[in-house]
């Protein structure tokens, strides 16, 4: 059987190991070839080939329910779930998600790309089933690294305290988050991992033995037995800390050994109560490139499969905002040894892996953690050090509360340097960075700034660490700069609250945010080609707004536009229409931004294009909007 | 020496053993009188009184840190950091809080109100004090209840992966919640606390000896050196958890015992790295009512401490929301299996404690995890149940992700129910739920509303469970409704997303939501006496926003007034104002709420007052605002 022609993973069923072999050699094939061309996560999906046959061959999937945590390891899931013929159109827009979707196959059980929330939602999920008296196996599959994430800790928590409610977990332990675990539970999973059951016994117990009063370096055959007793009394201790919690914990099993594990899922499945099966993988299993250097083949952009050399662009890119971000923290961190940087598990994505090689005192990675970063990082503020939290601002939805009730209330000094704010691309719905806006603004003692490019992210970057009296916030787009010279010296703080006129005009005041304030001032290109002329505003801050500025010109300009990457609602716009009203100055206002919809998946341009969002497009909503009242002034 | 001439906690250093127990004696005789007069949290400061007093002379509070999690059991706290004297004016305006906060006093080193905050807190202090080169301890007083929270696992799992930072965590363990705890971890140490360590050896050990294979009645004394040696190999047992944690882990030590808790503390401080020290306590400690209710006395309105009796207040108060809720929604749950009510932690608190006595299956108390409760209630709507959570305002910031990524994104049909939604009076900042309007309306496919009275909470629920087509969410006001008629039959659905007119006047349109409606008449009764008659709109729901009833109504009489019980920045008002801009009504807009500040701890009325929130005070704003506009009119 081919691949392609399974269109059910209940076709699964029949299937011989040899057979299954084969399917996962397919799997493989296909999800290296697509990956390489069209970028997207390699390791993860590698390394669990023969976890997804093998689990599904032991399953139903037309009643039993599958949970997968984050989903960037469901590539293979996806294949064996009728999306094969499909799979190149991987994470292109219209095409198949990188994530896991409920609108998208019936076999996505539960969507996913954030970490973490697998437990939970296969415990829901099978209390609805017991309530409904259904029967249905529910599995979470959930990575080591996501297994540290405060919300996986409460579900198991709750699971264990439930032994009549039949649920698996099936933990995906390949070592490593994006970068490698941090934490005392990957830790402790690591121990079982390199010492397998008997071993483990084995090693430890002879090393105990030593210091019994009575045991010396001769064995007689009694002691022996003694010690054949003792290995089943200490059996508890792989695994003990599950086992305490309430889970049956069963493992570690290799976890590319088809054979191996369908024997164990299948003993698993006859367990009541909830399971814990310990699946050991490798992440990037299968391809030598990525198997060596699991952090760098975590994701890629496209890639040539052979030498595993990322194709080279047409076009050379300016530096990314995360490098430009990473390589001045570290400037300023190098004079200023109170600046720390956090990250929760995306070394790489914030750049701040750049900061632990030059400085690694003053990096911290908490793991996938947002919620203990933040608060870590109120600690720290409470003791005079200059915490940058960089965490994209999707993931800081994670730490909402923290960063009310630890940091705002107490008005401490941490710096949030919120990456991926906007637009996010081939990620789609679960990482669009939309709401930061709205959801910081509305906290007391918050300051919220955005650059409008690279250079000015290095003066904010500047203003954040010398701004000392309470919280501060920058967003900043993923992907490149503009390519606009950076600034070497004299940098010198903005001040906090003042926003800069880039361009004067008397017909139509644009007020951009951060990331529009460039296409703020080709919208205003475009207005001139028609006539109308455009002051342009970059606001730089949306609290506190600078009214000052804004208001005088609102009065006389009098046809306001704002343009934000950033959900409309209760966003930038939101803001200048509140100073407006709260002022009286009652003018018409176009708030552009992104309306109240979810964002799929697609090129960033291509989102900005359905959204409206290009200058083109936004000079065009500036000219209908405002027709009745400009053609009066021309 | 009196408590009353304590003003540091280093006075407490040089105290003998019966010296303290009489501060201790005279910590409990202030607690509860003051308790029983103010009312305030009972139960946890009773508990802690000891391990206060002990910790307290092991430590050098000039320069060592102690975070409190919670806060609600700092009373013995702050009487021994000079508060004693003011102690009378607990949780009054201008008094003494009820939590902690860094500004009222220098030995809050750390403010709290949520659970699960203080391990995260006291290690970032730790290891900003290694970066700096300092001397200080660093500890996290924990209750058992909280640290099932996420966060303080994830703080957990960070700390024992730092074999060289100290950082000691003390856990308070009353094997309680508010309510009793959930889950496998409280479990787990129940199970240590029943039995101290070398009895659990020993029963344990004794148990398993019988499984050997050579072992049988008779011990000879060889056996018995055997078995003293497999004792010791077994220690590890005990704790083992957070052994294998990273943690060394001391207890359980009777936390009423102060020569065994000064000795036990003083011991920890010797180890290096992150220690955990076990403190067996009982909730209430002193006060035998408090003992024996430990669900009922953990907090308390003024009473009457030779009863323990609740003093009746003056007149008698009409239902609170919370009991309205919960009752019409055992109604509804009994005619529909599928209803489902979720907590996290606060079943007295929502209500949910009399849903679990009338239909404990159709209940779910998930412990100290918001995170966790919404995830676990979307995993049950994907099984076609009608999860209905039932969380604070405040404590759903803790789940903030999970509604996005997991809820809305997903468009699952889980009913949030947001109690204390609004100023919430005594509990103060961490506890004011002022910002879900803001933060929830931002999210796609969120339907949100809010009942001006309890009548209408009961069509609203209904409304909200009958509603499957993705997620809703209903705020309503801690305290008494407004004794108005309850429904008894005939429940229909509001339509969604419209609002009613309930006074018509031309001068003015007043646009109330939820709790403020009632206000807002009482505002245009004033205004009448003004010869100003206003319109009344009850919105009923901010998302979707009534435009169809607003937009014509603003157009017409011109002048709008918001009023809502939230931050003003993205909430209600602003949701009016996005409508008037983006529909070109350019009208002039007042928004009534709370302004961007923190509001302290006060009677909600006081706060009310505070913020120019009364009906009066409201009335004059109108005045003054509209002045020109109206003496224009008129």
């Amino acid at each position: 059987m081919h691949l392609s022609e399974l269109t059910h993973p209940n076709q699964l069923h029949g299937l011989s190991i040899p057979q299954l072999e084969q399917i996962a050699r397919q799997i493989r094939e296909k999800h290296l070839e697509t990956v390489a061309a069209t970028g997207g996560h390699l390791g993860p999906g590698l390394g669990v080939v023969e976890l997804t046959i093998a689990l599904y061959q032991t399953l139903d999937l037309d009643r039993d329910k599958v949970v997968w945590d984050v989903g960037h390891q469901a590539y293979p899931h996806k294949m064996v779930t009728g999306r094969y013929n499909r799979f190149h159109t991987l994470r292109q827009k219209d095409g198949v998600a990188g994530y896991l979707k409920r609108c998208e196959n019936k076999f996505d059980h539960f969507g996913a790309g954030h970490a973490s929330t697998s437990i939970s939602a296969a415990l829901g999920m099978a209390i609805a089933r017991d309530l409904k008296g259904e029967q249905f196996k529910s599995v979470a599959v959930i990575g080591d690294g996501a297994l540290t994430g405060g919300m996986a800790l409460e579900a198991i928590n709750h699971a264990g305290h439930l032994p009549h409610t039949n649920v698996m977990v099936v933990l995906n332990d390949n070592e490593m988050s994006i970068s490698p675990n941090v934490g005392a539970i990957p830790r402790y999973l690591n121990k079982m991992r390199l010492s397998p059951p008997v071993q483990f016994l084995k090693d430890n117990l002879e090393e105990q033995f030593k210091h019994l009063p009575f045991v010396g370096d001769t064995f007689s055959p009694e002691m022996e037995r003694l010690k054949e007793g003792m290995k089943r009394l200490a059996i508890p201790k792989v695994g003990a800390v599950f086992e305490e919690l309430g889970f049956t914990y069963i493992g570690p099993v290799d976890g590319h050994n088809l054979e191996e594990l369908i024997t164990t899922f299948n003993q698993a499945h006859q367990i009541p109560g909830p399971v814990l099966v310990h699946v050991a993988t490798t992440k990037g299993k299968g391809y030598a490139i990525a198997e060596k250097d699991q952090v760098g083949y975590h994701a890629q952009s496209p890639f040539n499969l052979a030498t595993g050399k990322a194709i080279p662009s047409n076009k050379p890119k300016p530096p990314s905002y995360s490098k430009v971000f990473a390589e001045t923290l570290i400037e300023l961190a190098e004079n200023n040894p109170k600046i720390v940087g956090i990250t929760a598990a995306m070394a790489t994505g914030t750049g701040l892996n750049k900061l632990q090689e030059k400085l690694p005192k003053q990096y911290i990675d908490v793991g996938i953690a947002e919620q203990h970063a933040v608060t870590l990082a109120a600690g720290m503020a409470c003791e005079g050090m200059r915490p940058v939290a960089a965490i994209y601002s999707t993931f800081l939805q994670r730490a909402y509360d923290q960063i009310i009730h630890d940091i705002c209330i107490q008005k401490l000094p941490v710096f949030f340097c919120l990456d991926r704010a906007g637009i996010v691309g081939a990620d789609g719905p679960t990482h669009q960075g939309l709401y930061d806006i709205a959801y910081l603004r509305c906290i007391p003692n918050m300051v919220l700034m955005a650059p409008k490019d690279e250079a000015e992210l290095q003066q904010m970057l500047v203003t954040g660490i010398e701004y000392t009296d309470g919280p501060i916030a920058m967003r900043y787009p993923r992907g490149s700069g503009y390519g606009v010279p950076l600034m070497d010296e004299g940098w010198e703080p903005l001040e906090i609250g003042k926003g800069e006129i880039l361009r004067n005009g008397d017909d139509v005041l644009i007020l951009g945010y951060g990331s529009m304030v460039h296409p703020a001032l080709q919208t205003a290109e475009i207005l001139s080609e028609h006539g109308i002329e455009a002051t342009v505003v970059n606001a730089r801050f949306v609290k506190p707004l600078d009214t000052e500025l804004i208001l005088p010109l609102a009065e006389r300009i009098g046809k306001v536009v704002t343009m934000e990457e950033g959900c409309i609602m209760g966003g930038f716009g939101s803001a200048v229409a509140e100073a407006l009203l709260d002022n009286n100055v009652l003018t018409p206002v176009l708030r552009l931004g992104v309306p109240d919809v979810l964002v799929d998946h697609a090129k960033p341009d291509e989102s900005k294009a359905d959204l409206g969002l290009t200058p083109a497009q936004m000079a065009d909503r500036v000219l209908q909007t405002f027709k009745v009242q400009l053609s009066s002034v021309r």
